[in-house]
C-alpha cells in the first residue's frame, strides 16, 4: 500500500521533459521582491534565457526566502510573486523549455532543509559574510532569528533538491554555491546509496554580471530606490534617464567628459550598439555632444531592449502565467520527490521499509 | 484547479473521528530510541493510555528528532521506529481512539518548522536549558549544529500543527511547552485570520511521573544501561531485579532497612499492591525479610503489570502495526494540512490566491 497516501510515486522526469538526461541541469531562483529591474535582468534573467537552449533548466521564485528578512510583514509577498513571475515570462523564460515554479509549492524544499540542517555546523552559517553584513545593514528589522541564520541551509536545499550540474551565479554569489557544496559534501560523507553520492556537488556557472548603475550612480538596487524596471513604459524610462547622474567632472556643456567615469556611459556599454557607443565616446570626450543628448541615446537603446520584453508581458494574462507556475510546480515537485526518495533511502529512513505488509 | 497537485484538500477530521470536536485535543510523542523501558511507560505511555478515554488524542514517533543528535549514524532509526510502535500498541494505545503516526510521514511538520523558525529569536533557543546541558553531556557527538539548536522549533511545530488544547508532560518537560507557547504567541502577534489566532497556545497537562530508578539506583535511562524494558520476558525481569541495588545502609541480612531509601522500595511503591507494600515496609524495617525475598515480590508485581502489555504485543504482527501507523499518518496529514491552510492564509501566502484562473 501507499504510505501516508499523500506522497507521489517518483515519476521519471524523462517522460515529462524532452531529453533532460542528455543536457546538464541548471537551477536558479530569485526572491519575490516585486517588479524586476535592469540589474536583475542583466545580472541573472538575461543569462537564464540564454541557458534554456543548452541546459535542462529549473527556475523558481523563492517565496519562503522572503520570510527570512520580511517575516514581520508578509502582505506584499503574493503580489510580488505575481510580478516576478510575469517578469520571468516577459524576459523570455519559456515553459516549453524550463520548469518555472514556486518554492512553497514544493514542500520537499522544507523537508530537505530540515534534514540538511541536522548536519550543518553552526559555525559555517555564522561565518557567511552576508549574515553579519545584512544584520548590520537592515537595522530596521530583527534579524537575529533562527530562520535568518539558516537561510543558506534553505538555499542549499533549494539547489540540491534538483541534483543540478550547475548553478548560474554572478561573481558575488559564488560563496553561496561554495557553502552549498560543503553542505552536500558533509551529507555525502554521512550517507550514500550503494556508495553513490545522492547530492552531487553542483558547480558555479559564472554568468556575465555587467556593472549596472542605478539613476544615482550607485549599484542598481531596489533598496536604493534607483532602479529602472524592465516593465517601465518608455516615458518612465526617459524620465528616469533625464535625472540620472553623469561624469561628475563634466560640469558645463563645454567641458569634455569621460564615458568610463559616467553611469550613463556604463548603460551605453551594456545596452547600446557599437555604433552608438562610438558616437558616445567621441562626442563626450570632445564635448561634441551634451549629456542630455547622450541620455536620449541611452534611453533609445534601453527602450529597444525592453520593447520585446514588454510586448511579451502585455501578451500574457495573469491566469496564464499562474497556470504555467502551477504546472511547473507540479513538475518540480515530481523531480524533487525523486531526489527525496534517494535522500531518505541513503539516510536509512525510507518510507518503503516502514510501510505495511 | 488544484495547485501543485500534491496537496490534499483539507478534510474535516470530524468525518474521520468520532466527536473529536467535543473533546479537548492532546498531542504527545517520543523519539524512536528503541524498545521502551518502565521509565518511558510510567512517565508517559501509561498516562497516554488513560487520556484516550477523555481526549481527542494524537501520539507520534518523532523520527526526525532522532537526527538532531544521531545524524551521523541513522542505521538504527527504522528498527527503533518499529520497536516504539509495537510498544505503543502493546501498552494500550488504541487506533480506534487515537491517531498514531510517524512524524516524517507528515511533511507539514517540516514546513511549519521552517515557517516558525523565521520569527524565532536565536536567543530563545540558546537559552533552552537542555541545549547547553546536552552539548556538555553528549561529548561523543558534535552537537553544535543548526538542527540541534533548532530542535525546540521542530518540537513547537510538532505540537502546534495539531492545534491541541493540552500537551501531556512530566514536570521536567514543562519548559518545552512554555517555549512552544512563546513561539506560538510570537507567530500570532504577526499573523492572524480575521483577528483569530491560528496557533492557539496549548497548555501543559501535568501527568504523574513517579520516581523510577533503574537497576543501578540512578534514574532509569537508556543511556545509563540500567533499564527494565516493558518487553523484557519474566526471566529477564527477575534476573535484572536480582542484581538491583538496595538500601546501601542495609548490609547484612540482620540489618534493618528503609524502603524509602531503597530503589527496590521505589519500584514497590509504583507497581505493588497496598498489601504487598505493607509487607515490604514491615519486613524491611524489622529485618523480617531479606532483600532477595523483597526483590522477588517486586518482580512478581512487575511481571503482573507487564503481562497484559506483553500479551498485546504478542498478538500484534509487525505488518498490522505498520498498517496502523500508515493509516494514522494519513489521518494526521489531513489534520495537519487543515492547520497549514490556515497558517498559509494568515501569513498571506495561501496557495489559493496564487492559483491559476
Amino acid at each position: 500500500m501507499r504510505p501516508g497516501g499523500r506522497r507521489q510515486e517518483p515519476i521519471r522526469i524523462m517522460s515529462q521533459h524532452p531529453n533532460p538526461q542528455q543536457r546538464p541541469r541548471v537551477l536558479s531562483g530569485m526572491r519575490p521582491t516585486g517588479k524586476l529591474h535592469l540589474g536583475n535582468y542583466m545580472g541573472a534573467l538575461a543569462n537564464w534565457v540564454k541557458l534554456q537552449a543548452q541546459y535542462d533548466c529549473y527556475f523558481f521564485i523563492a517565496d519562503w526566502h522572503a520570510l527570512t528578512t520580511d517575516y514581520a510583514d508578509t502582505t506584499k509577498v503574493t503580489d510580488n510573486i505575481k510580478e516576478v513571475l510575469l517578469d520571468y515570462l516577459a524576459a523570455g523564460l519559456d515553459a516549453e523549455k524550463s520548469v518555472i515554479f514556486l518554492q512553497s509549492r514544493v514542500p520537499q524544499h522544507a523537508e530537505l532543509a530540515l534534514l540538511l540542517g541536522m548536519s550543518t555546523p553552526l559555525g559555517w552559517l555564522e561565518r557567511v559574510p552576508s549574515y553579519k553584513e545584512m544584520q548590520e545593514n537592515l537595522t530596521s528589522r530583527d534579524l537575529t532569528t533562527y530562520g535568518f541564520l539558516g537561510y543558506p541551509v534553505l538555499m542549499s536545499a533549494d539547489i540540491l533538491l534538483y541534483q543540478p550540474d550547475f548553478v548560474p551565479v554572478g561573481q558575488d554569489q559564488q560563496a553561496h554555491v561554495e557553502l552549498t557544496r560543503e553542505i552536500a559534501r558533509r551529507f555525502n560523507q554521512f550517507y550514500s546509496l550503494d556508495g553513490r553520492e545522492v547530492l552531487p556537488e553542483p558547480k558555479s556557472l559564472l554568468t556575465p554580471s555587467p556593472k549596472l548603475p542605478g539613476t544615482d550612480g550607485r549599484k542598481m538596487s531596489k533598496s536604493y530606490g534607483n532602479t529602472i524596471l524592465i516593465s517601465d513604459p518608455e516615458p518612465e524610462v526617459r524620465k528616469k534617464l533625464k535625472t540620472m547622474v553623469t561624469d561628475p567632472a563634466r560640469i558645463r556643456r563645454t567641458d569634455k567628459g569621460d564615458p568610463d567615469k559616467c553611469p550613463v556611459g556604463d548603460l551605453h556599454k551594456v545596452f547600446s550598439t557599437p555604433e552608438t557607443l562610438a558616437k558616445v565616446y567621441d562626442g563626450c570626450r570632445s564635448a561634441g555632444i551634451g549629456c542630455i543628448e547622450c541620455k536620449g541615446w541611452a534611453a533609445d537603446s534601453l527602450v529597444q531592449v525592453l520593447a520585446p520584453i514588454q510586448e511579451r508581458r502585455a501578451a500574457i494574462t495573469e491566469p496564464q502565467a499562474l497556470e504555467i507556475m502551477n504546472e511547473g510546480s507540479r513538475r518540480a515537485g515530481m523531480r524533487a520527490e525523486q531526489t527525496m526518495t534517494e535522500v531518505r533511502e541513503a539516510m536509512k529512513m525510507p518510507l518503503t521499509t516502514v510501510k505495511g505488509a
